[in-house]
């Protein structure tokens, strides 16, 4: 961020007065551009007990295999979001959304809200974003494949909830760590 | 939204190639300028039976009661956002932050993300943004004087499973719909 969008003058980073954190601020109209964590929502199909799983046919992670989740829409509801990133990523239609988990990841300004739906209808097939999805047992889950955290870590809670016969709504956390792929590389 | 802000050129209105939706689009540089909801935590402080309230010393809603929110800050958890505009705008310290209600509101692009709290600590009264607090009884309510309809729905709520003895997590919708100060004026 660099000119304001309101008039197009060279921004300046300070702390607005009765403000305690430093903003960028126009200095010709006053504006100030407060930046703040996005949303994502998405979904946890379940069909017969197999959860639907999407392989990212986009970068990041091209190839990886993830649940289907996506940026939240001005005028959108989360559910809204997880029903329509499932359809777009896995072609399929889910109902019955319940919320699960939500995920903190402060050090790419977003949080994750992550719902369980039973899927209605498979559909066709996936959209251009997915290569292909998979409707997968808890043995067939690719663990050394799955394209970030919070993914490996929802289904993670996820098989345990099962297990234990409820799924309560729960928050957690996701640092920077280690990715499972830069340790790969070592 | 009218300038881009990475390089300072007019911005057009349009669906980008690939995309479902019209965008700000910068045709100088290429930039994408995506807008989102933002999210709002906050708090419902319990105190031995009774509630704690404080009463906005800012705009919008000037003198009405509000619970404890705002919104949540780059590198910051949500109960973190939550804990924090509890002190800003009461003086209290919270714990036991436990996840409880998550409101769509889409007209304004905002998300609401609401807990339940332990008071630890009254602490030594509101800070700038509030002109006084108190803490209250389910009767002592100012129903007619709440800042806001997520502010009464939580509360009301609440109240209702308090009496039922559980606090499940759910979400909700606030519409556009008639304010109550609106009312009023007719």
């Amino acid at each position: 961020m660099k000119f304001c969008s309101d008039c197009g003058s060279l921004l300046k980073f300070a702390t607005p007065v009765g403000d305690d954190r430093g903003r960028f601020l126009c200095p010709a109209c006053g504006s100030i551009h407060y930046q703040n964590p996005r949303m994502v929502a998405g979904c946890i199909p379940e069909f017969e007990g197999r959860i639907l799983l999407c392989r990212r046919a986009i970068d990041p992670c091209y190839g990886k295999w993830t649940l289907p989740a996506g940026y939240l829409e001005n005028g959108e509801t989360v559910s809204a979001c997880a029903e329509r990133e499932t359809r777009e990523e896995t072609g399929a239609r889910v109902a019955d959304l319940a919320p699960y988990r939500l995920f903190n990841i402060c050090h790419i300004n977003q949080i994750y809200f992550m719902f369980r739906g039973r899927v209605m209808d498979v559909g066709e097939g996936p959209g251009k974003e997915s290569l292909e999805v998979m409707l997968c047992t808890e043995a067939e889950i690719p663990w050394d494949q799955i394209a970030f955290r919070v993914i490996t870590e929802t289904l993670q809670t996820y098989l345990r909830d099962r297990r234990a016969g409820s799924f309560p709504f729960s928050i957690g956390d996701i640092g920077p760590g280690i990715r499972q792929e830069d340790l790969r590389k070592r």
